[in-house]
């Protein structure tokens, strides 16, 4: 029976982790909305990387310090509210949770990182969050992590799991993990809170070394309507159940995993897309050219317009690259929609009417034809559904 | 009677231009499609600013080197195809255009500008161009800037005049100008093809000082959808009619004068938009800050969508300025919706529900508190009508 069997899935299907979601009345629809996810040990390393947004939430202030020395014994999230911008009183209301969190665990506060998501701006209503996570504690359980997973979600309309167990030379282990997106997807973290697990050993300095690396190619890649949260927070625990010993470059292979599989659901879940696009920048003269371009074209609201209306507009996507400093000449460019050059060389290339779009996945190839770098970002199309959702968010 | 009443409006408020437009059978709509704009001198000074996408429209790489000797004769224009990523033969088209321009005028080739706008990636039917320019030669007349102004257009809903005239000193003098719009506006020049004219008297240098000036303060902060064209052109032509001298200065203010005014004129007709927005940054330690904040919220979807919905989220304004490298402590930010200050010092202000976005202008502004400087950025909301719009502009 491998731990991901014995366990649960998402978060505890690591062994050593305990977690569970509860309603605590956040949120008007009266949907779970307060999670805890607990660490059992015997290890409590743990690394974290925020939102690179300056304006930055409480929860992300307070946990940031928890997570320095890392040692992290439990992380305690909500949905419904997102203590951003509510000043001191809003700082003291996420040190008050970790406080709970650590009473009602044996732990100390000063071990538990805080995660917020919903409306910028609105104080949290302190008593339910604290009944909340008092029922939460009492709930954890080894497999908890599907009802976690839900009790984080906001505009999701599904909730985010994933795991993958190595089996090696020294014996198996597993990485878990769950997310919730939908909206302020991006650039480097999306409005995104991620817990990830494993049962393997492993240094904080290992742990923090493989997490920058798989976010880098997996969260910070997936850029769905270009704005950056106040609130991003993608936090590793390691248990060292499994006793099995692992370097950076195995954990970053299997977390890598798990952060893409996560990333591509957050996309494919982003608010009002009615298409998830990969872009791949190919033949850019750096890996940071292709990065550039992709993120150039994923951000044109004209492009992702036109791939609404099922258009493969080459013309669009030429524009968007015009406007990045990246190493091409015009007359180099070709656009590639589903495996159709409808550009070539910077002109009309094969019959557009070819293309067909009608499907929920996009490819979208670049060739800058500067070099042999290559990037992908992923992004989605602009929809009525993208502006109703978000013309109605708070209101 | 002023010279303006003399004339007709928009590129022939001042004395010395004829212009007309015509039906050249380049759009589906039947609607005027082509335009010509003729500068009688005694003068023929002129100045232009171009695109800075890497991506050029085959008019915009002729039409650069007409204007690198500061002497223009006219200006043909034609919507209904952009002629942009159409390669040799496009440029061949562009070069076309101004000889035959050039011989009905009794020109030389290369003192035509040529601009066109429409679709991206397909050639011009050439044979109908031609008819085009011979027929809206034939028409040239000194009260045709109304013509021209409509014959410009492509989703614009309504042509775009201006003019004003200056009596100084040494007489009368006049600036006028004609300008298209409606989507890919941004951020340095919109897909916008402006004409300018003056009857003053002034050497090219003194023109292309003053149009930079006057385009950086007004059409450069229009930032409707954030897509930069492959077509902007501004070109302002001096025909020394009135044989009143000008300096630099002088002449700044009144083109600012009527850029502002086109430029209003553009954001107000933008693409499907129901709210034209100004931004205000103040307090921000440069000038170069404040456009960084207010060029970020205009970009921010999440922001645009909130206002279409009327909804003074000021938690993705703070979000958006986050994400810049302004000096500013986040412990700082004002955002002020239509006077009702709702986030004072980072945390919430003033009721929200105070805020009446009912109306057609909002008014923005962000105080940094980090200095004296300041600077408005145009933008609209993002609302279904765009997403129609983009999403069956070609198909």
């Amino acid at each position: 029976m491998s731990a991901a069997e014995k366990n649960g899935t998402g978060v505890t299907a690591a062994a050593g982790f305990a977690a569970a979601g509860v309603v605590a009345g956040l949120k008007a629809s009266g949907s779970a909305d307060l999670a805890v996810v607990h660490n059992l040990g015997p290890l409590r390393s743990a690394a974290a990387v925020f939102t690179r947004n300056r304006v930055q939430a409480a929860p992300v202030v307070w946990s940031r310090g928890v997570v320095a020395d890392g040692s992290v014994a439990a992380v305690v999230l909500n949905s419904g509210g997102a203590n951003a911008c509510t000043g001191p009183a809003g700082l003291q209301d996420a040190t008050t949770m970790a406080a709970r969190t650590a009473d009602a665990l044996d732990v100390e506060a000063g071990d538990v990182v805080v995660c917020s998501t919903g409306l910028i701006g609105t104080r949290l209503p302190m008593d339910r969050v604290v009944a909340g996570i008092e029922a939460c504690s009492a709930a954890l359980d080894p497999s908890g992590g599907a009802g976690a997973a839900r009790a984080i979600m906001t505009t999701d309309s599904r909730p985010k799991e994933s795991a993958t167990t190595v089996t090696g030379p020294t014996g198996t282990w597993t990485v878990g993990g769950m997310a919730k997106g939908a909206g302020m997807l991006a650039p480097a973290l999306a409005t995104m809170l991620v817990v990830l697990t494993t049962d393997a050993v492993a240094t904080p300095e290992t742990l923090d070394r493989a997490l920058r690396a798989a976010t880098a190619r997996t969260f910070d890649r997936a850029d769905a309507d270009g704005c950056m949260s106040t609130n991003d927070t993608v936090v590793l625990l390691a248990s060292g159940a499994s006793g099995v010993e692992v370097d950076a470059r195995t954990l970053t292979e299997a977390l890598t995993e798990v952060c893409a599989d996560l990333a591509h659901q957050l996309v494919d879940d982003a608010e009002g897309a009615a298409h998830t696009i990969a872009i791949t920048v190919a033949g850019a003269a750096s890996e940071d050219d292709a990065l550039e371009v992709g993120r150039a074209v994923a951000r044109s609201n004209l492009f992702k317009c036109a791939v609404f209306g099922r258009d493969p507009n080459w013309g669009r996507v030429l524009a968007a690259v015009g406007t990045t400093s990246a190493a091409f000449e015009p007359d180099d460019l070709d656009v590639t929609f589903n495996g159709v050059m409808v550009c070539r060389g910077g002109q009309i290339g094969d019959d557009r009417s070819l293309v067909d779009l009608s499907g929920r996945e996009v490819s979208l190839l670049i060739g800058l034809g500067a070099g042999e770098a290559e990037a992908t970002i992923w992004t989605t199309d602009l929809t009525h559904d993208y502006v109703t959702e978000n013309a109605e968010y708070s209101t």
